[in-house]
């Protein structure tokens, strides 16, 4: 099925957004952001599995419990993580008072904050930013509320779809952060997806958790998985359809927009990860199982000797061997194969014949494939991830003297 | 017990060593190391747990496993890694001709190779390398033999305690190499002990694996592990005491010393890890178990956010929590202390009064203890770890380019 998806932010019928800078990134950029539904949304989450969680993760899962959702309000600059009790209060506090302002209940409002760990919310700021921005919100505020999650992203990731539910025209719009802390199951990334079709609230989370289980669960930068990774979906029902479900003729097309835009984010948080100069995947074939599949593509994807080599030309394959050899998944090195791209680098288990500058110029793109085989079964598995330069390094220091004005994750 | 130990390495009765540049290493530095008992020598072995591994260390696990040893013949510049048939029959060619000019059995001569993988053996110049070393060795040769392993070591690393059993003078030496791919569980690291005291086989076998476990298993440069790690230790019996066992009366301090010399070159490793500045000790206590204080303090030491923080002055502790969040250990976040040397940071899962500058002079210290406290149970752990600096990226990126004619591990 083709997906014709554009950049941007296109805001379904029935939504408002807006993104301000309230004060809260030292560099004066956008840092607070506001989406709301002009009337009740069926509302899905999925959120990290750290056991260390931040206040708003905490609050958001009952919200999503309950199902329904007016609006959701974001800073960057501060995770309201490891906050005690008083993180939690400041949290609700967010939602009250946006609530408040908006005329809708609290408990519909969903928060999310993104930043340093640790730090106390500098709740007047908050609230200052809230009263500024409720009455700015507007249809055409997508891009600004895009902006305004942004942390060391370097690139604003955005995605929309058009397409017609019971011939009823649909938008799906969606906007994602994240650059460090990615691992797999969702670190430091925020995603957010709108649309104005109405869809049966147990099927909006399973369609979201299926969407984020191929793409967002698939990324990795650093390895690290952060305490505040939350994934939303709302869902307004303005544009009139049949609420969709698993067995409505329409589902396919729906879920697979949703599917290819959650890709489309999620590799692109993994080419923006901090100092990332190249996206690379990570293909594991012939895997005992599909689990040992994934175990040994992580392995690869994480390998800090496997990912500084990816920064330079020289495309170091022993260390990709030793990656495999290390992870969890049965490997027989006599019977490994290793392609970049469509060239053999490994065949069972040696240097295959190809040229080495051959190798060197697809590692020299700014995307390629890693595929590994290992002719043991059928398991199969596909990651996406980034190579490691000196400046992710450089960024995750020391970042209070960071010096272009982008903000901690 | 007080254990006087010593830099340096200073051969025991019986042993004689050499360490020549042998043409492997484009800097022309040495490369090839050579070691040899004057009589037959118990010999003990520890081995990466790779699936993939390097010839040599196939081939030294049958020599461990007959427990008789007269050399050790070791280059650099080269892993004899992925080398397939042809890599086997190099190691096994390094032994014969080895064994041949010492004129003592091809089975009783243990192999090593540390470098790059997946080249060919250049057997041409290690032939002609081992002609040279074999006249040159000599009693003074220990230091030449250990900086003949280093890669991108930047220091060598010793260890000598001389001792009494049953009265008379045993030395214990033993040197390592190790700076990239260091991992629990052995990374590119070759670890060689040699002593004259005599050793009951099994007895010394027992004794190297518990200190290895308690050393050389609880570092972790980068989280990666290589193909070719390898720890051996060579007992002569040159100093005349009845051989020692577990019930010998000196038993106890001989297994000291070896213990302390291990953990001693274990530090030493980790501090002068690929771009190191600082040594970093993550103790974890009060976990449910002490394999869930292993894992919490594992996924600490190996996290790229906390390592590249530790590389600046700034205490981010933030990541810490995340980090323990994330590992397979029990957390509850709201009863998580931790400390900086002896100074609170977190009390109850959020900051302590303790001012931000106090923790970051702490930090700001070549060498500090991150004391994580899980208030749990009573399970705890310890593991040595370093900083990730912009230089170890520097190193892995392009090893081939390196300017200062260190060589890739």
């Amino acid at each position: 099925m083709k997906i014709a998806m554009r950049e941007g932010v296109t805001l379904p019928q029935g939504f408002l957004a807006a993104g301000i800078a309230a004060g809260l990134k030292r560099s004066g950029k956008k840092d607070l952001m506001l989406v709301v539904s002009d009337r009740p949304a069926a509302c899905a989450g999925v959120f990290t599995t750290n056991q260390v969680q931040a206040a708003p993760v905490k609050l958001d899962r009952e919200v999503v419990r309950r199902g329904v959702a007016r609006a959701i309000i974001t800073n960057s600059g501060n995770a309201n993580a490891c906050t005690g009790a008083k993180g939690m209060r400041d949290a609700k506090a967010m939602a009250a008072l946006t609530a408040n302002l908006l005329k809708v209940k609290p408990a519909e409002v969903l928060v999310c904050s993104t930043g340093a760990i640790g730090k106390p919310m500098p709740m007047n700021t908050i609230a200052a930013g809230i009263h500024a921005i409720v009455p700015v919100i507007a249809a055409a505020g997508g891009d600004d509320a895009a902006d305004a999650i942004m942390t060391t992203d370097t690139r604003k990731k955005t995605a929309t779809v058009a397409l017609a539910i019971d011939g009823k025209p649909v938008t799906l719009t969606a906007f994602a952060k994240g650059a460090g802390m990615i691992e797999p199951n969702m670190a430091t990334m925020l995603g957010f997806f709108f649309t104005d079709a109405a869809v049966e609230p147990r099927a909006l989370q399973r369609a979201l958790k299926q969407a984020v289980d191929l793409s967002f669960n698939r990324i990795s930068v650093d390895g690290d998985m952060s305490t505040n990774d939350t994934c939303l979906f709302l869902a307004n029902g303005a544009a009139g359809n049949r609420p969709l479900h698993p067995n409505h003729k329409d589902w396919g097309a729906f879920t697979a927009a949703l599917s290819a835009m959650a890709l489309n984010l999620a590799k692109k948080i993994a080419r923006d990860g901090e100092g990332a100069t190249k996206l690379v995947t990570v293909r594991v074939e012939g895997a005992r199982t599909d689990a040992e599949a994934d175990a040994a593509a992580r392995a690869v994807a994480n390998s800090m000797l496997v990912k500084t080599c990816w920064n330079g030309d020289y495309p170091n394959w022993g260390r990709i061997m030793d990656a495999i050899g290390y992870s969890p998944a049965k490997v027989d090195e006599s019977k490994v194969d290793i392609f970049y791209d469509d060239l053999v680098a490994v065949r069972k288990g040696v240097a295959a014949k190809t040229p080495i500058e051959a190798l060197s110029k697809i590692q020299q793109q700014e995307q390629f494939t890693v595929a590994i085989r290992l002719h043991l079964g059928k398991g199969q598995a596909e990651v996406y991830t980034c190579d490691c330069s000196e400046e992710y390094v450089r960024i995750n220091v020391d970042y209070i003297k960071m010096p272009d004005g982008r903000e901690p994750t």
